[in-house]
């Protein structure tokens, strides 16, 4: 037994935060939620993109994991996995090339390491938490073309990023052909040339960059949320219009190659409906793709142009969205909930900026009142930023430095939503103009918007209230990044149909500016 | 062949504009869209209402239309049909009783008559027209229990019907047990009584009197929204919580008696989430009986409580909505649209009156301004009214007399409706808070609600437009009833990325109060 072992054992290579290594010891092992690889020699004559089929089955007491290996070109043949629990798992592979089937083995899977909470689920059906039950609660923003800088750009972006408010970066997989970014990247998704791709053979080189940067956004506590397709190319590289084979057969290799980091979530597409030529059936189709191909299940969503995709449909985990309005008001942002019963994410409401478009120029405090908004209609928003810049550096589009005012705010209305219930903020009095949102009885978070009231009479929306219950309350100033706890609780009574108030009809003073809130927390 | 015609002939009853009768002449003749009932004698022993099975199939030419028949009492089985063209017609009965099946004959069907356009259809994605081309603006209220009060009270309401805006009428089957309406029925749509129904067996006089009232609305031009349940019972009854058997053939027996009338349209239930106890899979079964029933595909929804139906999935036509506060504001309003890619009714806004609650306490202008946003908003409103009464008789429940000071406006505003583009009022620049709808190029309808503007410059998005187009335009102040036309033209340049403006730079006074809209017409 034990040499047979050793004669099938293929190069393993341990992930947890580092970059595969090819040849590693065997030795190695992987925590949970960690990357796992297992590496194979295999043939390299043909094309074995097309020509080899590889997959692993690996098993742990009552569960089957089974995955779709990749080529990764010169010979090796690539397998990975993300355990979903400690322990011993076996795997063995299936290949029609006798060297690379049948292969078995063991890994040693450890518990999870500092900082390791899983892939991110939705929760509470409106939410969404980590696996190992921590809450999670998304403060997006986008670079769709950050991997396909100079080096010294990739790198800056994530130093950016390691000081920035942020836990979830959209970004392409293609390159982007747009306004403020003319340039060719170095590298390309398949071998040959503009004009002269061959779609049959992926670049891994390029892949390799790409998944070096989820990993880096990994050990950032970032999620990866990574746009499969996008409309910004034109035809320029032809990206944007491959036959749908191609498209199928480039979505199985992302999945194979990308599914075991724990961070990604996937984003069928950017404007899906500026992409030329194809329908909302074939958009289904794509779904339905990945969704078979992933044996993780991360998040599966798709961001509109004009034309909202029907988020009902049950590939889809979660809303993205593009508006430019909604989030301005959280008496709009608030129906997509309703219509789709999922969690929602704003993650594009225009950006901050002075870009001439007017998708491009909000001002750092409109930015920031859109997550504020977003929030009270219990649903979450993303950001980016379009300054203006010499050398045609946007965050935006190519990363780099944030310039803009909203970041620091964004810091402490993370910090806040961290601090709030962990099942995540809910409408207290849904469609009233109510602007407070979080859990009945318990913990209110209001906010005033632009309005900049002087005082705010204490008066809660009556679910889950009693006479006597106390609370205490701070006044935050959103925008001046202050939170002051007020001296004084307030111990209520029940004033009318509707509503609780404090008992000597007490009031919360505030200091008539604008992007106020207010919270308040159930006293034991 | 003629003695076996006349031997098998039925009593044929035309009804055009009139009801049903019994046993009339076979000459007579039914108009297209008219209604057309076959009345045949058959058994009265045991429960012919689950005994005795009864269709016809209708043919002309390569048509065919399969109808259900139904039991009416004492012996009598009718068969109704709403013929979709003008011609002859054959048709031919089956039953499981000798004497009902295989029963056939002809129909002679007129064109038809004034006022008779068809039943209403889904026209342009999000708007209606009759089926004959017709536009449609829908103009609604409601008066749930109106058909349950006493006949002088029923005849005072289709008094106010004649002489009020209204082109839809929302109304409960079923008798509604709740605040300002505890009284018993004059008729039950089951044999037996409260505590002892025999839900096997129906009342037809329950029903025909139902059909009478039906018949009067569409005689009045009023399209009939048929609510099939609510949960407005609570067990007084029980009609909220029969067994789903007995759902179902309620269903079938319904649309058999009332499919035939062009003006019926299929509401699954009031406020169907506070239904107890029946899941949304259940909702699905029951739509689906509807479908499946109607040979005449007449439209059907669902409408919401707190938790919306999902009105993406394939047998709503379009999405009749509950919500408070989403017609304040056509910029919330829309975003049904974009998510139900259907035609958006908001039959629940709210109710003009004065109750305690908040639901029933809108001033005149708050309700008139719903249906102008909604209108913006490319979709349609609802009204109601709820005035507290010394006799409780509040239009919203039993109907009576409307005292409020919206219907007068709502004339007004559906003029202008019916005198806008045929294909409907889409929003002109989507999801930019701006606040015109109408035809690229041709009409624009901008409303200022609350605002009370001095000046509009006059602007209008680029779609369609080319410098040197001319416009005239009016000024409409929708509270007060007044329509201004505007001596002066304009004409048009392009003034930026976005925009063409009047080339001299000018600008269309305003009076400086709330509520007002301008309509700007292309001059061809």
């Amino acid at each position: 037994m034990r040499r047979r072992f050793l004669r099938t054992l293929p190069a393993l290579a341990l992930a947890a935060g580092t970059p595969w290594s090819f040849g590693a010891a065997a030795a190695a092992r992987v925590e949970r939620w960690g990357l796992c690889e297992l590496a194979f020699a295999g043939p390299e004559d043909g094309n074995p993109f097309v020509d080899v089929t590889l997959s692993a089955t690996f098993r742990q007491g009552g569960q089957v994991v089974r995955v779709d290996g990749f080529y990764d070109g010169a010979g090796r043949y690539l397998v990975r996995f993300m355990p979903g629990s400690a322990g011993t798992w076996d795997y063995e592979t299936r290949s029609n090339v006798a060297a690379l089937d049948a292969r078995h083995g063991r890994i040693d899977v450890l518990p999870a390491g500092p900082g390791n909470h899983g892939p991110v689920r939705v929760r509470n059906r409106f939410h969404f938490g980590y696996e190992d039950g921590t809450p999670y609660r998304q403060v997006g923003t986008t670079c769709y073309a950050w991997t396909h800088q100079k080096e010294e750009l990739q790198q800056r972006t994530l130093r950016t990023l390691a000081g920035a408010p942020f836990n979830k970066l959209r970004m392409c997989v293609f390159p982007k052909w747009y306004d403020y970014n003319r340039d060719e990247p170095p590298l390309y998704p398949f071998e040959g040339r503009r004009g002269a791709w061959d779609f049959s053979r992926f670049n891994p080189a390029f892949f390799r960059n790409l998944e070096r940067r989820v990993a880096a956004l990994r050990d950032l506590g970032i999620e990866a949320d990574i746009i499969l397709f996008h409309p910004y190319d034109k035809g320029h590289w032809g990206f944007d219009r491959m036959p749908q084979d191609v498209n199928h057969r480039y979505l199985r290799y992302v999945v194979a190659r990308l599914a075991a980091y724990r961070n990604v979530w996937w984003s069928l597409a950017n404007e899906y409906d500026f992409v030329e030529g194809r329908g909302e059936d074939e958009w289904d189709s794509l779904f339905r793709t990945v969704q078979a191909a992933d044996p993780y299940d991360h998040l599966r969503s798709i961001h509109n142009a004009f034309r909202m995709y029907n988020h009902t449909k049950p590939w889809v985990t979660h809303a993205s969205i593009q508006h430019g309005n909604a989030t301005a008001d959280f008496e709009r942002a608030v129906l997509y909930r309703d219509a789709y019963e999922k969690p929602v994410v704003f993650d594009e409401v225009k950006y901050e900026g002075d870009f001439p478009k007017r998708w491009g120029h909000l001002s750092a405090e409109e930015m920031v009142l859109r997550f504020w908004q977003g929030a009270i209609a219990g649903s979450y928003v993303g950001h980016s930023e379009t300054y203006l810049d010499p050398n045609e550096i946007v965050w935006w589009s190519r990363g780099g430095t944030l310039k803009g005012g909203s970041p620091p705010r964004l810091a402490l209305f993370r910090r806040i939503l961290e601090d709030g219930p962990p099942e995540g903020l809910e409408p207290i009095d849904k469609w009233q103009d109510h602007p407070f949102a979080g859990k009945h009885g318990q913990y209110y978070l209001g906010y005033f918007g632009t309005a900049a009231p002087t005082t705010w009479p204490f008066v809660l929306f009556k679910t889950a209230l009693a006479d006597g219950m106390r609370f205490r309350a701070d006044v935050i100033d959103t925008w001046n990044m202050t939170v002051t706890p007020l001296a004084n609780t307030f111990e209520i009574t029940k004033r009318d149909d509707y509503t609780y108030a404090d008992k000597d009809g007490r009031a919360i003073a505030l200091p008539g500016r604008p992007y106020m809130a207010i919270r308040i927390v159930r006293l034991a």
